[in-house]
């Protein structure tokens, strides 16, 4: 006997937390969908040479990477851009420009395994390739927008800043050179507090005014984007201008798309990645801030430097399926039913499957789902399945129901039986799965 | 600079590829579901004991296995059959039995590569675990049914066939201890005809007469499958009686669901295996019978009795994904739109972002699909890209179409271009997209 056993880090998903996830992961391909998005797939293992050192050394360790039996160096992917850059590059003259993809794939990295984070997850990622339009960043936002409306969330922010502004300030305040440990330290704030951000800006070798007037910019609140978006242009002075401008014409965008209260400014988003260059993206569930952003992203100036000589600049997001549903869990907004099909057919004469079959083929053909218990178990036991299961209706045909040419519909969440005549259970059942 | 390059073996799925992927699955998920199938999702990665000897020393050597950083030996999964079997095991408490599950997902096997053939492939895969009833098996049948109808096909036909009534016959010609190599050699009838396999048969130690008594079966055809039972029980004796009332069941089944001529009994389908015991399915298209069987299964008779001394007993089948989509894509039957949004507003005067944007959002709230172009690039090279990415409409708007409250609507198959009020665009694109 082998043990049955999952490795460590990995899970099973079971199908109640994958109906959850499938409609989760379903809601998001439509969205990506109604704005153009296509579909692509890459192979979950790469040669090593083009997953190493994208990430950091931490990263590279994570990898779960071996020789292959032809003696390959092959790794599995473990993110879902890394691999986007390695297919512009390789597909560029097949693809049409602007190249708007999306993939919902799992990665894999070897992390010490946490409380909700595994070391097989799936990535939603979601980008527009090829121009430097500030319309794309607009329509990465819109999309976000649209995709939590449609999971049926309506206590979100998207939090957006440009990196543009931030590296203006730093520009006025002779601080190009330390744009990396600043943007490492400032993108803490939320987590570790000013106290602490501001001891390491001072390890990175900024003067107390620096840090003032770094801060001023970090602390601009407001509910109106285009005050805050004034107040920032007077700080940042010209070097800034152009982030200035794109987050103008970002928020006139989202306002002219109806687009409100879901989107704020916040000065202080960095996102600590150094390839971000204009646009950044974090998105919060109002109610839970505590499990951090479900959906981040923000333009690069060129995606695909280490396999092109050809620049692809873009702008994209990834939508965190796994935190999400945690979230959406702990806030009770998961609301997929446990069962695929909403009608169990009791089998309770053996003889009679033909039947049922015929019944059961005539109800799906007329587009209800319809599950047809095997076995001509107990009446109680099949009425426990149906209901455990999560069918909403149990049909029942007896030798008294067929003689008479009736069902017993049993209403499982109430308990209640209503007769229906065969010939109209299509119809009633139509509009009681309705109802 | 790295050479962009996919693993020997692996590939990209572009987006016509993966539209078409996608089209196929979703549909196949559909079915499923109308029947009552739930989903789940195992890890790629599996402990190596939990996946080596189940398929033979071939697939043991084409796993793609190594030492992971916590020197555990690990694999990539090869099919969705065993990780099947470990959950079943491992999860039993959590179940409901009978248990009917669908699984679609990459599976890894480092063949050598050939035409059509991949290390890395879709499997998407249908059970129900838990139950010994005939009708889990005619179950099975319909759903592979409606799968193809589903997807448009209506030339295929779905081979059935019942082990019990060969392990009958063997039985009746004392060949019991000869099951396995008599299975292998008949499942090769298609391929490469029946001399050959009666010296295959003739090596695994058959007589003359015995070999002639097996092609007796095996060649038994008509257009009645309830006339080719009749005709098989008097050839199979006693011994294979519960394999004729089992046949019998499954055509009364399938005709009493209405189906008939896509169902045939083929009393030469062995499929080689060893583990099925009792009905056996392939799916062939009509007009592609050199491509194999496209939808393949059967009722075995313990999935798990490596993992645990409970027995689970089930019934199911795998689609083809990759083949089958060779297939359709032979038969010009795939027929997916190349855009994903049918409408693409052409940016035409770059002033008007705004507007563009907010006719996209009430297009969109309309319910439908519509990308808006990034670039306020020239006419000719917007429609191009709108025509190449698959579109089927595109909205034009310049200063002279605002100021008069139109829009010009250009249908792309036909070049034609219509006047359309600005409030009337969700109604009368919603009739054109209809039409």
């Amino acid at each position: 006997m082998i043990e049955p056993r999952t490795l460590k880090g990995f899970r099973d998903t079971l199908p109640t937390a994958m109906l959850a996830r499938e409609h989760v992961i379903d809601t998001a391909k439509q969205v990506f969908r109604s704005f153009g998005y296509l579909p692509i797939d890459t192979p979950a293992l790469e040669y090593s040479e083009i997953l190493l050192g994208k990430g950091g050394d931490e990263t590279d360790r994570q990898m779960f990477r071996f020789m292959d039996q032809g003696d390959r160096d092959v790794a599995m992917r473990f993110d879902l851009t890394i691999p986007l850059a390695r297919f512009v590059a390789q597909h560029a003259h097949e693809l049409r420009m602007p190249f708007k993809r999306f993939h919902v794939a799992p990665v894999w990295r070897g992390e010490n395994p946490q409380r909700g984070r595994y070391r097989e997850f799936v990535q939603c990622d979601f980008d527009t390739v090829g121009t430097t339009s500030i319309n794309a960043d607009i329509e990465t936002a819109l999309v976000i927008h649209e995709l939590f409306l449609a999971l049926g969330i309506s206590d979100f922010g998207i939090r957006i800043n440009n990196r543009k502004v931030f590296n203006g300030l730093l520009h006025r305040l002779d601080l190009v050179d330390r744009i990396t440990p600043v943007l490492r330290a400032v993108d803490k704030l939320a987590k570790v507090g000013p106290e602490r951000v501001t001891a390491e800006l001072s390890d990175a070798g900024l003067s107390e005014d620096q840090t003032i007037e770094l801060f001023k910019l970090l602390d601009i609140e407001g509910s109106d984007p285009f005050e805050q978006i004034e107040e920032a242009s007077h700080l940042v002075g010209d070097a800034g201008d152009e982030g200035i401008d794109e987050l103008t014409a970002m928020f006139e965008g989202l306002r002219a798309s109806g687009v409100t209260h879901h989107a704020v400014l916040d000065l202080s988003i960095a996102r600590g990645l150094d390839y971000y260059t204009g646009s950044v993206f974090e998105t919060f569930l109002t109610d839970l801030p505590e499990i951090g952003s479900v959906c981040s992203g923000g333009r690069y100036d060129d995606l695909a430097s280490t396999y092109s000589r050809r620049e692809f600049p873009g702008v994209g997001a990834s939508l965190g399926v796994d935190r999400l549903l945690a979230g959406l869990e702990e806030m009770g907004l998961i609301d997929v039913p446990g069962a695929t099909a909403p009608v169990l057919i009791v089998m309770f004469e053996a003889g009679r499957i033909n039947d049922y079959l015929a019944l059961a083929a005539r109800l799906r053909r007329s587009g209800i789902g319809v599950e047809l218990y095997p076995e001509a178990r107990k009446l109680g036991a099949q009425l426990k399945y149906a209901d455990r299961a999560g069918h909403s209706f149990a049909v029942i045909l007896g030798e008294t129901e067929f003689a008479a040419g009736t069902a017993q519909v049993k209403i499982l969440a109430s308990g209640e039986s209503v007769d229906v005549r065969v010939g109209d259970l299509p119809g009633t059942l139509h509009s009681m799965i309705g109802a």
